[in-house]
């Protein structure tokens, strides 16, 4: 019998292990506790325990818990011991900023192929990868039993490279197109479109004419 | 009496009005259901109606909502109906590719002005925008009353350019700087790392070395 754990709880262990790295970066401390984590994250330190608790006991009264132990354990539960390979479908500026971020090492993932469709952009180096013909998407994806894959595509073409990308077995999707997917539910789509973002905030703002 | 609308509820609100936008635009048609959008969001049309509810009655039982009326009044209530001018902290890669996207036209917002402390960068036109150097930060925001800020600055200054717009008087900021920042409570901050949501995807996902 297995307990199905919230995806919401899932969504906040990686803060909880960004935070964890940041502060053995930082303070050079071995320990922290749930108050020191909740407090640097603005979250409460009994959701940080329950959240953890879902895993195991990570933690004991009094010493609270060891920053590297917990770490480690955070990459298992979220399968980052290894690194995973990424396909990137796009190779436009934000294609380009992509394949050059390097925030992707040492913490789970490589860009590992670059897509396009454009004849002028095929074969041009981006970061020591060369940019490959879309019409090579599924062999790749297939040989290389790709699961990860990051669109940056045009709105009008996003749909039907998802459909390629899922045809093809990729399983989780990061969406930069401003628009809403359509996948079977054995995949995932994460969405980042900084329109939407602004937009959640600007509700809390006066507006300029009221000024 | 105000009553306080959850910020779940304005969270979706954006993604409602990308979808309505969408169908205008794709479908031709002049009314939608929350039945129709819910199908195309993968949300619960009582979801969809319970959120709406909390603003107004913006449809009719038979006929459902009028989509061009339900636009201007998301607009209206996200506070759209004028362009935000925007500061961009940070003319790298990704800043680059932020101020050339074309997606924050018609959405609400317009890149006004990027800053960077890199002397090859200042000067440097970007998308018909000059760079200025990040020593003008303050007396820009000031002037022009600006409210909204994009950081994509290395995570090690972050924190610190982040004090500077919000003693400038920024309110909200999208922030693609991988650490977790601290702000007074009357300013939004909404963060953007596509580690952390690749990360939230990868605990799906078979591990590498287990297939």
């Amino acid at each position: 019998m297995t307990t199905e754990i919230p995806d919401i709880v899932i969504g906040r262990l990686p803060i909880y292990l960004r935070e964890l790295r940041q502060l053995a970066r930082e303070e050079k401390q071995l320990t922290t506790s749930s108050h020191e984590l909740g407090r640097r994250l603005g979250i409460s330190s009994a959701q940080i325990r329950k959240d953890l608790s879902h895993f195991g006991e990570f933690g004991k009264q009094g010493t609270g818990y060891h920053i590297k132990y917990l770490i480690e354990q955070l990459q298992q539960i979220l399968h980052l011991t290894q690194e995973w390979p990424v396909a990137l479908i796009g190779a436009g500026y934000l294609g380009h900023a992509i394949a050059h971020y390097n925030g992707f090492q040492h913490r789970g993932f490589r860009i590992a192929w670059v897509f396009d469709n454009d004849p002028a952009k095929i074969g041009v180096e981006m970061n020591g990868l060369t940019v490959q013909s879309i019409d090579e998407l599924e062999e790749t994806i297939q040989q290389n039993h790709t699961k990860i894959a990051i669109i940056v595509v045009p709105a009008n073409v996003a749909q039907k490279i998802t459909d390629r990308l899922v045809t093809a077995g990729v399983e989780s999707i990061l969406s930069y197109a401003p628009i809403n997917l359509k996948v079977p539910n054995h995949v995932h789509v994460s969405y980042s479109d900084p329109v939407v973002q602004m937009q959640q905030m600007t509700y809390y703002l006066q507006p300029p004419n009221s000024r």
